[in-house]
């Protein structure tokens, strides 16, 4: 494996992300595969209604729960969608590392503007010296400076954090190609300061509250779960948060927020999607997810109606 | 998907594994592939040397840092060795629950006494309901009566317990496919309460200083790390537990253990394996693990010898 010809001692902002992405989910049909056209159908929704880009394959895209193929199969959906690849963001770590190379070329291939990658997730307590071999390697495996990679930094999920000692030895060995990073900690004190510790290095917060802060310390955006139903108020703050009155978007988006996260995200999501669409197939979720009960839902649904918030209408 | 057609109340003890069981290592070479090889010599070695089986491709394994194709390789060169089938319970569990389903149907197709299978393990905080139908998709989607599935219960690493609840309900729809448990939590209380609450099924301790007190509750054995160095120790245990003076046997794996522990055990491991044989490739792991500095193989050599124990000459 060759390491990439790009050795810069930090990244450069040109061409980085920015904007609000979802974190997109993955609908499956009765069996439980994926169901590539809904898939593109929602994306196109997505980027109709709000976003700025897509991160497919994540967390709330049950991304761990398919296999490599069936996500090689999506992001190939993807490229040949029309979609284009300045918005697509597809998640790419996986525990084995040779899995996460295949999937990142595979993301390349098809012209995504970058890939958002957890470190390997099954050992706990490793240590930086392993995360940055995970992440270095991934790099060389790849060996493309065309590369554009974002760190998922996610500690309560993945259980492996992703400390400011190792983004600073990334940047320093591979420069621009280590181009950002989603903190999904819930901790604004870390996605701010390293906002303002590596100049260039886009970071995205993980919860829609915590944009509108990060966007004054110098942040990015978001790529959250929320805004696979609620990216109009996410676009809102975002595009006016540094002339405009976002009040009230912010205050109803994070009504919208604790609505969908009093339950499991993912299946919370779907069933909103399945009463918006009117296809009760959106409510599947592969275990160990499960879908939410009748009274789950109910709950989640008069939670969200009282937050006055209403889903654009999906063809 | 079709439910085998075995659906007894209780699981049945005939045929369930018992006995020392090495939760095997895979050797690596210098670009960290599978040394296939080198695996099967492993594997005969801990046969030779007090292991009744062999519990490959689980966490000491490395088994998530590898592809499935890469697991398949290795099944298919277990089936190919000469090694009985009875010999081998491989652990299968990933998170892509389609992934699970074919690593099982390999181990049943190369005659696998069982498979030990982790619960997907990327979602956290997860229902037992979810767990429950995690297990069950698998047991369906394999479809084969011959399946015996050995519950993989490792709370601090894959963070997903897998309660007394889940159990009971699965031995009640599924009878004797769920076979067993290899236990790794470290609580004695739980091993031996599940040894009890369900007679038949056959309890695994995850850990060597736990195999005799389980045993004496009416457990199956262990499946443990450092049996790929110290099986001897565990055999002389668990051949003279109801009648034989197993203290000192007792005393020293114990030791072993300790200095083991003191360390990242795969790395450790691997680096007394690259001793012994006096190959270093041996000392190889993939990301996110590391191989041990020299002054921490220093330490662990210095330990183990102090022990007073002997890894049995490797050929």
């Amino acid at each position: 494996m060759t390491r990439p010809q790009v050795k810069e001692a930090t990244a450069t902002a040109a061409g980085a992300l920015k904007g609000v992405f979802s974190a997109a989910l993955t609908p499956l049909d009765a069996d439980l595969d994926v169901d590539v056209g809904a898939l593109v159908r929602h994306a196109r929704w997505l980027l109709d209604h709000g976003c700025d880009g897509l991160a497919v394959l994540g967390t709330t895209g049950e991304a761990n729960s398919l296999t490599v193929e069936e996500r090689l199969a999506i992001l190939d959906a993807l490229g040949q969608s029309g979609i284009p690849g300045r918005a697509l963001l597809p998640g790419t770590g996986c525990c084995a590392i040779p899995d996460t190379v295949r999937l990142t070329r595979r993301a390349l291939a098809i012209g995504a503007a970058g890939v958002l990658a957890l470190p390997p997730f099954y050992y706990k307590n490793v240590s930086d010296d392993g995360v940055y071999a995970s992440f270095a390697r991934v790099i060389e495996g790849v060996g493309d400076e065309r590369l554009r990679l974002y760190l998922y930094h996610f500690p309560k999920m993945s259980m492996v954090p992703i400390g400011h000692g190792v983004i600073e030895r990334l940047l320093k060995d591979f420069g621009p190609v280590v181009a950002g990073m989603k903190d999904s900690s819930g901790e604004l004190d870390n996605m701010t300061s390293v906002a303002r510790a590596f100049p260039g290095f886009a970071v995205f917060a993980g919860w829609d509250h915590l944009m509108l802060p990060l966007l004054k310390a110098g942040g990015a955006g978001c790529i959250t779960a929320a805004a696979n139903i609620a990216a109009p108020l996410s676009a809102q703050v975002y595009a006016g948060w540094r002339t405009g009155d976002v009040t009230a978007a912010q205050a109803r988006l994070e009504a919208v927020r604790h609505a969908i996260s009093a339950h499991q995200q993912t299946a919370a999501l779907k069933a909103v999607l399945a009463r918006a669409t009117g296809d009760p197939a959106w409510a599947n979720v592969r275990p160990p997810l499960v879908p939410l009960g009748a009274a789950e839902r109910g709950a989640l649904f008069a939670a969200l109606d009282a937050t006055g918030y209403s889903v654009p209408p999906v063809p």
